[in-house]
């Protein structure tokens, strides 16, 4: 079979509906563009369109019934390529198409709603370097800051450019924050330890500088205005280096190597690259450019959990009101793309143990197919115990390790990095992690002075309060794609002779969510949000099967609700959307926030269709932050801050799912200053016990507490019985 | 040198202030009391008397300053003995003597408060079920029951007595939760899985049941009334095992082993069994028979950063308003003691890698030594990424792991677990971590019925509705002895021309506290509590320097304020007090908690001093909870829910105190499914870098992402500069 551009497309295309395209099918792709388009200038993105679920749900039927043959339907495989074309006015316009990859032509073409505008690309930054250094506006802004050009030369981090203000009319623009970097032999000398007090403003298609903004130093004192004079704004700066050759204090010395040994290798099972088996679950890994790794079809033992799980968006609006600071907004996910932005993951440095990496299929600006390799990572870690318990009559004690399955990624942003993890647990539970590390965005400020907008980290250099607010996209599929979303609190009863008469009662009240709805975390009344599929009834405990998890009740954004800040992230008010699904509804704050003035397209625009949602196929969204206001201790780079939201079985299954985990001892481990087989262990030995699982000897029934004879102390030990 | 009692003392007493007593000392103190005391019957505890702190405080200042010296004056030596005397008329005494070690000589005789109980021992717990199965009145009620003899015997659990009602009047009393037990060749057999609907209670002193309390068994519609008939109360019931040589299903065959290999051993040190050392922190584990481990004197890099820091109390109130369920409410340190409960760890169950296990020197009910095997352990673990950052000009990755000092232990509360850890980390932080797991308290229902009251998790088996409340207590002594604590919470600011023109700003409003204190956790506005030392500035952020945490929002007691259950724990009605420290006030509900009625001598009744503390020698509380309306899948054995406090520093160091942490290479990793030598790592060879902790070799300036010309999408990856 040939395709009408003249290449040849595989007979039958059998890839999975969630795969990435293959270097094939982009070249299918991109060919078909350049046929129908004579003045593309630059390629975007070129992807894997998610097909319409109704299409995907029956493939996945099939699938799951193994019941998937050559001639199952499937859903039309195509591709999304997003690019920009220039007219002969010197006018661009960014297009989005989408190509039938069998028939190899384009089925569909969208012209950008006005004022709307793309996430930025590397092309896009590198230019603007490029731009900056011959721009005499920028060498005058310079050449006043009297820099030691022995000593400095600039280093220029591109941003986005944040909202425009009310009224702004801008066309596509990018704005560079500055730096000093240290003329030095090593090119990793942290330039953010020399902020300069100007941001270039570049209109991006005429690749001029347009503005210079000049940036305030002052401290608590100054007002919003500018602080003294801005020559030698430097002189008062150090360096804070963090390349370990570049330490002014040696290395720790003590720290002896800790290895995560795997001798038999992983527990889970990869196929076709993205199927993944590990302890009852099956999921797979997809890829896009703008969400990096996304969770598809999420079973656990045969049953259906998630039919999607994804970061969605996040922003990071600054709290520091000298303008023009309002703009210091990233939206990291719209405006950059965290499948763009993801580090190449190197083995023995981001994870321990047996690692998987799944490589990203991207595209550059001529639409080639390009590799990143190991984008994401996959690997099993120990998360302590898992369950345990002494029978306190026999001191037999049942203890399992909770082993867990993470697939990870980091981004990097310019300064800053986020670490993304969802880990599987054995007991049914799915974490989302979020760490946030990097380094802080500083701005410099006069000697000697404090600020309220922001803590100094380092001499002349003001590390500027801030927020990072996540969206999480949960789509449920709970036993099914029709769910219920309930609310369920716990409140006060008061004491009350005839349902109360001692005061201790307290009721749990659980609603329905009927209509697309906003919802605040509640932590006071210990609200819990319950995915539930009604139609299906745990046999023990007659409730609707669910899965729940409990909202972090996280300072939402403080920017005032009028401003552009906060109505270009409308998402990050409430903690919890509750949506009903609608194919490629799948952003926060919806697709385009790169110099958005509001949110459109997003949860909230999404929320207010007013939908029936009550056994509905619902989208659940979860919304959590981290107000940052910096400690010198985040600086130069700063230690991780952990998020997690945890979604936990919950009347899902008919009694503890990770009771089948076997209760081994981990014959590894080793006591410091006593003899290993000596008191601590009756049974120490490897031949005692069957082989099962982790490597390990079935230790319960010989816990050392077995038996009160031996160890008197045991008897106080294990017997001090008070329940709970 | 012999004392009066003629036990030969050792000439000079050497011990730690906060060690533990000798087994030569306890004999010491035992006879001390024995000769002061004819009428002895019991002797409850035997343990170190903490000194007060103005005397320790010079010791430890000689200490830190390398002085100490056998002439170094020393806090005395002394043991605190609580035991029960009878006299003639059969009347019991609780009493509680200290003893001088040196001298041996009873220096302080203690009578206890009128109707306060002193916390159970395994003795009275024993006693209990022998009374119990004597008693006609305990007979006659199983026999109402008409349970099958020949498939089930009794088990009693044991509990405190919880709260008296109001106007009763209560001798000191222990209840029972009754179970049926399969009669079964195996003793581990989960008798919890058939409840008894009766509580027998017994006068503990005369030994004898006073009274069978009736549990009402319906459902839903029947109100606070008992349900149907008793008799057949088990037909419903069915097996629910968890040991396992008694499950229905088969272990999981496909968990490979995952080791902890610690090659050149840990790399922390441990001197005197009581002194660690690792990673620049240095601290005392001390032990108590209350509260389990406790950390003293914590050190960073030779600063002081805590006095003390220990787990001082929980409170587990039930929700089910059925009489008599207002009683089940246990405070599992003052009613029971978390060290008399403490776990014997066993190597390769509870923890991986390289363990140090400290022993508790308990006593018997004589008296008499009795070693408590491995009671706290210690181990390293690894937590993921410590920091990241890479630069994006140049793709060289920083990346270094988080390396964490636990110091755990785990307690047996009858059928329930507590697994508490003390965790420190390389960038100054300290977490206490709790987490819940063991078998939930059940009651019974009848068949088919559901209850508000909780969750039917197996049938007939109603897992009730309960809290979980816990308090910390944190003794700073951050710099120093006088600390000043803030509240610092972050709020929006309106849009204003003059000071936020386009509204994204916000500030942050810290407060020092300035009297005593209760103080609620306030998430929406960020509220963090920092524990500060204003007398000592941080020369970066000329902010005092300090520690910090944020108060976890969780639901507070849900108990009517006017109801005994909530009386009788008063601390768990605000989440953070601040209180001016006194010695030996360490228990957040009060020393007596068992079957009190309100709250005597906790932190509640410390406030109400309404003492000073602003730069004066203060003590934080920290109250967390977790509200449990058990899932089925808690059923048979929960699968651990965690909560952490984190305690960091803020403006205590001058930079991340973690930055000279080596960002090595693990070479003990290893890739799935492609050549571990070939795309993934450029210099993946040991013997290209320094070896350099961790057993690794420095990674840092051979990422496989630096220069861009080789791997073409590195140049996408990792210049998509979009900051924060």
């Amino acid at each position: 079979m040939t395709a009408s551009n003249g290449h040849v497309v595989p007979k039958r295309v059998q890839k999975h509906p969630f795969d990435q395209l293959s270097s094939e099918e982009i070249e299918i792709a991109r060919q078909a563009v350049l046929d129908a388009r004579k003045s593309v200038i630059l390629f975007r993105n070129i992807y894997t369109v998610e097909p319409p679920k109704a299409q995907v749900v029956k493939f996945l039927e099939a699938e799951h019934a193994g019941t998937l043959s050559p001639d199952t339907p499937r859903p039309a495989r195509q591709a999304r390529v997003q690019y920009d074309v220039v007219y002969d006015d010197r006018s661009h316009e960014y297009l989005e198409s989408i190509v039938d990859i069998a028939t190899g032509k384009e089925v569909h073409l969208r012209r950008l709603e006005k004022g709307a505008q793309q996430s930025l690309t590397v092309d896009e930054f590198r230019e603007f370097t490029d731009v900056c250094v011959e721009s005499e506006m920028f060498k005058k802004a310079i050449r006043e800051l009297n820099l030691d050009q022995t000593k400095f030369e600039v280093a220029i981090d591109p941003w986005p450019y944040g909202g425009p203000d009310p009224g702004e009319v801008t066309p596509r623009y990018t704005q560079g924050l500055c730096f000093a970097k240290l003329r030095h032999e090593n090119p990793d000398t942290n330039h953010y330890a020399f902020p300069l007090p100007i941001i270039p403003v570049m209109d991006t298609y005429k690749k001029e500088i347009i503005r210079i903004d000049r940036l305030a130093t002052g401290g608590a004192e100054d007002g919003l205005e500018y602080g003294t004079a801005k020559a030698n704004v430097l002189a008062h700066c150090q360096p804070a280096e963090y390349v370990p050759e570049l330490l002014d204090i040696p290395l720790r010395d003590d720290l002896k190597p800790l290895n995560v040994v795997q001798p038999e290798g992983p527990s889970f099972k990869v196929s076709d690259d993205s199927l993944i088996e590990w302890q009852k679950w099956r999921f797979r890994v997809g890829f896009t450019p703008r969400e990096c790794a996304v969770l598809h079809d999420v079973q656990y033992d045969g049953r259906s959990v998630l039919y999607r799980l994804s970061l969605s968006e996040m922003t990071v609006p600054y709290g520091d009101p000298r303008p023009p600071f309002q703009r210091k907004q990233a939206f990291d996910f719209g405006d950059a793309g965290a499948g763009r932005a993801a580090n190449n993951l190197a083995l023995g440095c981001d994870c321990l143990g047996v690692i998987k990496y799944i490589d990203a299929m991207l595209v550059d600006s001529e639409g080639k197919p390009s590799v990143s390799k190991n984008v994401v990572c996959i690997h099993e870690q120990d998360n302590g115990i898992g369950w345990k318990h002494t029978n306190f009559r026999t001191n037999r004690a049942v203890v399992t390790r909770s082993r867990e399955l993470v697939v990870q990624f980091i981004i990097t942003l310019a300064n800053y990095e986020y670490i993304f993890a969802f880990k599987l647990d054995q007991a049914g539970g799915i974490t989302v992690e979020t760490r946030a590390t990097g380094i802080v965005s500083v701005v410099n400020i006069d000697p000697g002075k404090v600020s309220p907008y922001g803590n100094v980290v380092s001499p002349g250099a003001l590390a500027q309060n801030h927020q990072h607010i996540f969206a999480v996209r949960i789509d449920p599929a709970i036993d099914g794609h029709e769910n219920t979303i309930f609310t369920e609190e716990s409140l006060p009863m008061p004491m009350n002779p005839k349902t109360n008469p001692f005061g201790n009662g307290y009721e749990v009240v659980r609603k329905p969510v009927t209509k697309s709805s906003a919802i605040h975390a509640s932590p006071f009344t210990n609200l819990t949000i319950k995915m539930a599929n009604t139609n299906k009834i745990n046999p023990i405990s007659q409730r609707p099967v669910a899965y729940k998890f409990i909202p972090s009740p996280t300072q939402l954004i403080l920017a005032d609700p009028e401003s552009i800040v906060a109505k270009r992230a409308a998402f990050a008010h409430h903690h919890v959307w509750v949506t009903k699904y609608k194919d490629d509804e799948l952003f926060a704050a919806g697709e385009f926030t790169n110099q958005s003035q509001k949110e459109i397209g997003g949860v909230a625009d999404a929320v207010s269709r007013n939908d029936d949602v009550e056994n509905e196929d619902v989208v659940v969204w979860n919304v959590f932050g981290l107000t940052h206001n910096p400690r010198v201790e985040d600086w130069p780079v700063m230690p991780v801050e952990i998020h997690q939201l945890q979604l936990r079985p919950a009347d899902f299954f008919v009694r503890n799912p990770a009771l089948d985990v076997p209760s081994n001892k981990n014959l590894s481990s080793v006591e410091v200053g006593r003899d290993q087989n000596g008191t601590c262990c009756q049974a120490d030995t490897a031949a005692d016990g069957a082989r099962n699982g982790n490597g390990s000897v079935q230790a319960a029934p010989t816990s050392h507490l077995q038996g009160t004879d031996s160890v008197p102390v045991a008897e106080v030990t294990g017997a001090n019985a008070n329940g709970h």
